[in-house]
């Protein structure tokens, strides 16, 4: 299977990413990118995007940046993940741009940042671990 | 300002708390609960709620949880935070419940746990900072 | 095997514990307490402990009590960890103790607090996931 | 004042960087190496560096590359850090290179990498947060 049909399949099947508008931009081995508008709906009390909203794309950008180089029965899940938020996300289109810096049989090790369009800077970095399950 | 009160009417504004339906469940000096139902507009592809909300309402809980001890003129940010996922979310009902372990002028330590109310057991163990800031 | 035999044995073969004085205090199943004098040797610019003989002590704490719920032919590696440091490091006598909070066939998940004997204040909170490998 | 000069002379009132002995390998604007080598002295019970030594220079390294882009008369201590072991560091002589990726009046955000330099391979990734103390 085409690596971006095998991510986009199970992107699909996360309703939450449809329930805040993120979108799957693109798929590389070991390279996901993630796109969200705050159209208002994910802001926190300031009125910036929720540092919530931020990390869940992020670490759905990593998930799968793992899952491309993980054998195509397996499913990937989050081990634990830590992020920095630099900046307020006051911008309205987001990109999480997601690597793997150490592929593993069973833990990967996936950088994120979350890039303001608008300004074009980093408003969060996320460093996580993945695991790789079993499909059966 | 009742303790509450300037919890909830900060709660109240951030929109992303009503857009995945949590609320504001308690509010102690040092602790808040926040809670959450999947009613499937939170899952992820294998169906349990997805990390990302699980996260949110631990960040919330977290932040508000500082914003109790600092003085009333100001307001809290994330600075970073660090989550393990502990098992799948497979309830539908959670519970962030956050603590202070570290009160500061500037810088506060936070942990919180997400527990699935369905079968009692943590789902996700959430340790943070928190940062004041002035609400001129 | 005893299960502090078993850690022991272990712990001795840590020559960098030797190395920065740390001794193992007590050992139960799923936690695991190491202290550590600074009597000089282990200090940062300002005089206080350096924060990487808190994490040290925090971190091999932390794997040896993930280890005392494994298999006996097995050793633990760190996978991560993040600490906060609460307070400076000013005593003189410091008191790792660590608890898991989520045993694993592979991977566990550790808390750990390193506490001032002096004051009895926590400087540093650990939160780290461990894994389990075969001995073989 | 030089800003190599300036690391230098906290850098040789760090007691534990000569106990372990940790050097100060280079100093630029908001980047600072610090290598190490082990002896054996550094060790964990499989003959790799400790994690906690590993841990140690990616700390320092990235809290003198936070103070680089400090104000003089201002001194840094580590908020949090998380860090990743990537594989067992199994060489002899390591290097953590640490660079700042938001600098700030009060916190700054750093990264670091440990590299093996017998493998060129990365052991370690390091994320964390510093913060500004005034030297008074």
């Amino acid at each position: 299977m085409n690596l971006y049909t095998r991510i986009k399949e199970s992107f699909d099947k996360q309703v939450f990413m449809q329930h805040i508008g993120a979108e799957l931009e693109s798929v590389e081995e070991g390279k996901v990118s993630i796109s969200i508008e705050n159209n208002g709906q994910l802001s926190q009390q300031a009125g910036f995007m929720h540092a919530g909203a931020t990390t869940t794309i992020a670490d759905s950008a990593a998930g799968y940046a793992a899952l491309t180089m993980m054998p195509e029965d397996t499913d990937v899940v989050s081990v634990e993940f830590k992020v920095n938020l630099l900046r307020p996300a006051a911008g309205r289109k987001f990109m999480a741009n997601a690597w793997v810096i150490k592929p593993g049989r069973q833990l990967s090790v996936v950088e994120a940042e979350v890039i303001d369009q608008d300004s074009g800077k980093v408003v969060a970095k996320f460093q996580g671990t993945m695991f790789s399950v079993s499909n059966e």
